[in-house]
């Protein structure tokens, strides 16, 4: 039984077949620049050199219709027909209030996921663009929708709400929603396999660390708090994002540079982070490097990056009144040694001690706590592809 | 030898002396609606019943002389003549970073403050006319100035930048400033002497919780952080401040409220926080009464802010590396019982346990830890004019 999972950005397609009964990713691939120039799709059949594929891809559904002619293509395909797709898994970036879990979409859901356009102008556009094309191309399977905000809905009132009139919540659901909850819940349910423990019983912080980034209070399986908010801007410090910052330096950016509020929008999203500490680059491999240089700015931006997660740390083990685990995860947190080194340093008086070797660890699950530890440091590669393989999974299955 | 310390707002001129030796209030006063309708002066003795004065104060010179005159006064003053005033300390909101201490005022520091105007458009204003008031009234008294950002301007760099670009720092000095330092810092030195240690020796976590609140982590008796930022506005839920928020809720506003960003601020400013949430009032004394009559709201208000409270403490334990004490100060965390018992439920994990009936203290320097608690916690009264008054004999004996 094969899973196909679709996650749709405005110009983009992802998708990865999955084979639900060993989870294995039978082929996986990207349609790039879709309704812009010179589209192109990059496929890659597990254990073989990707393929690059020049296509006019005018909309979504011409690009879902180019990736099934691909699963199924006698040399690099992985499947006979669609007749092995056996259902669709959607990521969808906003789920609101109303979605506190994945579903089966049909025309009511079809239409609730639209009345979340508003909170998520920029994203759910585009995933609902994904779904309808699949709707088009394959209009028998069952879909489903796997939100990045539902894992969040369980986050208590106290938590989620701003210091705002509370009509600003009533009326336009302006509220802390976070995001990343399909990893932080996967990365959740591993520590557990991982620790030998039911997942009921343990308080994790969660610390997904891409470029863009946040951290997750998990309380016997349950998302309490996150540091993103109303949007993915607010929280940590992140590749190109300035995470929280005293709202009033807002109207003084507009003043002094002569901005609209576009415009700064447009700047704390992508002229800031790590980007615009470092003056270098958004990705920390090359903050790293320049910093090895001696690259004063890039130092700077790699403590202001782990600070923060440090700070969240202690926050969120307040949060939960205690922690049994710290988990590494995404780009940065799987694979960046020094990142997880510097952001660890200090939390030993809270029994999170790491081992230097252990943490030299890159990209697999791996205990990196030391022998004298009482709370547990981990790296779990995320998967959220087959997180919403699975979802989709026991949906279908009901 | 008597201190006369001043602090004044935009239309206001509060003022205390004290006696430098024993650092008793000899008397104490404010001076209302300078240079609007109705100026009023409340005068008050030690030891006797305040005085209200109505007196024309079209600036605050005029309002100076008039506190001199009820200073000087036969029946209800304290002192012969202004020669028996010694010096003058004043309260300044916002040094920069070119105040990383209190200093002596003359021309060249005259124009520093003013040099900060930008920075705190609405505070360094009034102070400033108030330094100009006393040059006039008193032009031979040795003046100092005493700023609330000042003890904060020990932060180490990756503590007070935002994630931004660096230019805006470079160019506009926009990074986290914070205030409430001279209570801060107060508290630190009560707090160390309470415990019997040298403050070189202690990590503490001080909680000014007031109509503005703000929360500091003193390593050593150091500034490491503070929650406020590059305004007052940023960190906690306060009366009518929201403190921190997803920054893309401000575009969200202005859009959907068809505000203008000088309308968020005001918005941001004076009609969120507590009040916000609550519907009812920026006071707790207000708050708690409807809380206790079953209004859900205000409820509300109450969790949100002893819940951002207690997150600000696990974070700078973090922070700090682990702590000796949490200190309470201000209005509300001198005295009430209630905040300072739901904002501590949950950090026992860290050993800070409070004794329920050793809680009921309001007002006095208290030690409310239960007898099991490793890490103390502690009521201190701040006294922002006594230390401006120390700070200011230290200088003026140099």
């Amino acid at each position: 039984m094969n899973i196909l999972v679709i996650n749709t950005g405005s110009s983009s397609l992802k998708y990865q077949l999955i084979d639900a009964k060993n989870e294995n990713v039978l082929a996986k691939g990207l349609c790039d620049r879709i309704g812009i120039e010179e589209p192109l799709l990059k496929h890659c059949k597990a254990g073989m050199d990707p393929v690059l594929i020049k296509c006019a891809m005018k909309d979504h559904e011409i690009a879902l219709n180019e990736v099934i002619k691909a699963l199924t293509d006698k040399k690099y395909g992985v499947i006979k027909d669609m007749s092995e797709i056996s259902a669709v898994g959607h990521r969808v970036v906003h789920g609101g209030e109303e979605f506190h879990d994945s579903v089966i979409i049909d025309d009511r859901v079809m239409q609730t996921i639209k009345n979340c356009i508003e909170l998520a102008p920029l994203h759910n556009p585009p995933n609902i663009t994904g779904i309808e094309a699949c709707k088009k191309v394959m209009p028998d399977k069952p879909m489903v929708a796997v939100f990045d905000t539902a894992f969040h809905q369980t986050m208590p009132r106290y938590a989620y709400l701003y210091a705002l009139p509370y009509e600003i919540y009533e009326k336009y659901g302006v509220r802390k929603y976070g995001f990343h909850g399909t990893s932080h819940k996967y990365v959740s349910q591993r520590a557990a396999a991982m620790l030998g423990r039911p997942l009921s019983e343990l308080k994790l912080v969660t610390c997904h660390l891409g470029n863009g980034a946040s951290i997750c209070a998990v309380k016997y399986g349950r998302s309490v708090d996150t540091s993103m908010g109303f949007t993915p801007l607010a929280g940590l410090a992140m590749g190109t994002r300035s995470g929280t910052i005293d709202p009033a330096v807002i109207s003084y950016l507009m003043d002094k540079e002569k901005m609209n509020i576009r415009e700064v929008n447009d700047y704390l999203n992508k002229k800031s982070g790590v980007l615009g500490i470092s003056g270098v680059s958004s990705d920390f491999r090359d903050i790293q490097a320049a910093a090895e240089t001696g690259n004063d700015r890039a130092k700077l931006a790699i403590e202001i990056f782990c600070y923060r997660v440090r700070k969240y740390i202690g926050e969120y083990a307040a949060v939960l009144g205690g922690m049994d685990a710290v988990v590494f995860t995404a780009g940065i947190g799987e694979n960046n040694v020094m990142i997880r080194e510097k952001t660890m340093k200090g939390l030993e008086f809270l029994g999170a001690v790491i081992d230097p070797v252990k943490n030299e660890a890159k990209g697999v699950e791996t205990d990196i706590s030391a022998d004298n530890a009482t709370i547990r440091t981990l790296i779990i590669p995320t998967n959220e592809e087959l997180a919403i393989a699975r979802e989709t999974l026991v949906l279908i299955s009901k």
